[in-house]
């Protein structure tokens, strides 16, 4: 049971060291081996990072009734997958992106191909830690190995939401939003479904229900407050470039409206998340996080 | 059943023609959309290679006493595997290869950030297939995703391989074998096993044995024909440039070896595989296609 009378804060902090370990474990030499591919894999995944995707499934596998060492598996999966996802961005056919959480990204760090490698291997290796836990039913890993691969796949998923951004342009607010549903929401949606089934392989339908409407509405807030922070933020505090996205015309909130309007949709949308998770137990947490990564800094 | 009675070439073709169909539908626009990447897709896994891998799937779901209907989806889950491998492969950043197939490869035709998603669309594709057939039982699903995404992977799966070949040496027969094991072996040796767990969730271990031995030595013989075709066949019959591997310092047996004493080698990797099936029902297709590949053209 997830120790819920902590402050938000400190609760992330006590999750994210608690994936931290289990990330080490699950990336060690002994388990990836020592190739520069594996130092890779180990640089982009280990020692960074909010885990917020690792926090969802663990969070939404309490709500779900289930265990927590149940769901460190599926938690660490959504990790290596979200990392998989930055190095590929950052590549130089894509983004062009030389920093990721303050320091060189993994091509800069360690070579185009390496990184290309690294992101396959992390990809690959987030099924397999969906599939090797044998505390989970096998009818519930089917269900986290559908969900996962169509939250991170092309059509309405995560690398369709990369396919659009990679497009020319987005030229309304409604393109946008669907560009953000995939890229960001898609994978959020992913962490708190994959909780749900690693704590049963029949979660409650309206646990579902509230899952996905909390992560499209904590996903959408999350990507325009990070549109905010790149305009305004320094590069010191952000851990990367700021001005980038403006810079590679990317596509930002901040292209239809102002940096204000934008923190009160960012207001508006925690809102919804936090009614997504009213009225059931353990949904306090959620409704902090979502509260909390409204007014972040970083 | 399969069909046992044609001769092995005429077996292949009418596999791949049933594997093809299976292919088109899973990638047709309704399951995986009309964007670039999806595009990308399409191209590099439609209309072209000899479904090896697929045939193997289909001969040891036959083997275990399984239904082809059953195993369609693993067979079209490997060549969505196989197809990504080689786009990435393909990319500037690893071989820089501009032709695959006898056509421009991915990148070449749709630049380099499309190849790169449409990689990791194929490869998230392929466990979505696994999962997605309600024919097959949860447990089967469980252990193919786990042979998949280990043979597939960093740690001595195919990544692995792909690590080893662009590190800067290979200094001796026993590190090149190593490297082929993981390139090639790991694949064929995945697609044999899929095959069996299409059949059931609990495969005769005589059966699990006999097909690693069989992968092994195929996936050998076939790459060390590989390197003997780029060594001495023409850019028309392979469709590719010939003498790219020593033009770029890869890794060929013909370092190690005379073009003679390969085919021996060949020849005598073919006889491990067709030892591995003898005796077996149904074994005759697979000795057949060892054969046929010892001696292939392209």
């Amino acid at each position: 049971m997830m120790e819920k009378n902590l402050p938000i804060r400190a609760l992330l902090s006590e999750r994210a060291a608690l994936v931290e370990r289990a990330l080490e474990e699950a990336l060690s030499p002994e388990n990836i081996g020592s190739s520069a591919t594996a130092d890779a894999m180990r640089y982009s995944v280990l020692g960074g990072g909010k885990r917020i995707r690792a926090f969802l499934v663990l969070a939404f596998a309490d709500l779900g009734g289930g265990r927590e060492d149940a769901a460190l598996p599926f938690a660490c999966a959504m990790e290596c997958l979200h990392a998989y996802s930055l190095i590929h961005d950052d590549l130089p056919a894509m983004d062009n992106d030389d920093l990721r959480r303050g320091k060189p990204s993994c091509h800069i760090a360690f070579g185009e191909s390496a990184a290309l490698l690294a992101g396959d291997a992390l990809l690959t290796y987030a099924f397999e830690l969906l599939a090797s836990d044998p505390s989970v039913s096998a009818k519930s890993v089917r269900e986290a190995v559908l969900i996962l691969s169509r939250e991170a796949g092309e059509f309405s998923g995560m690398v369709g939401g990369q396919t659009l951004d990679m497009a020319l342009s987005v030229d309304s607010l409604g393109e946008l939003q669907t560009l953000f549903l995939e890229k960001t929401c898609a994978l959020l949606k992913a962490s708190c479904l994959l909780g749900l089934y690693a704590a049963t392989d029949s979660p409650d339908p309206d646990l579902i229900d509230r899952a996905e409407r909390y992560a499209r509405a904590l996903g959408l807030a999350f990507q325009i407050r990070d549109d905010i922070l790149d305009a305004t933020s320094t590069a010191e505090a952000l851990g990367k470039p700021i001005g980038s996205d403006a810079r590679n015309d990317k596509k930002t909130a901040l292209r239809f409206m102002t940096v204000e309007e934008a923190q009160k949709r960012v207001e508006e949308l925690t809102a919804e998340a936090v009614d997504a998770v009213r009225g059931i137990e353990g949904g306090e947490i959620l409704a902090d996080l979502a509260a909390l990564l409204a007014g972040r800094k970083a």
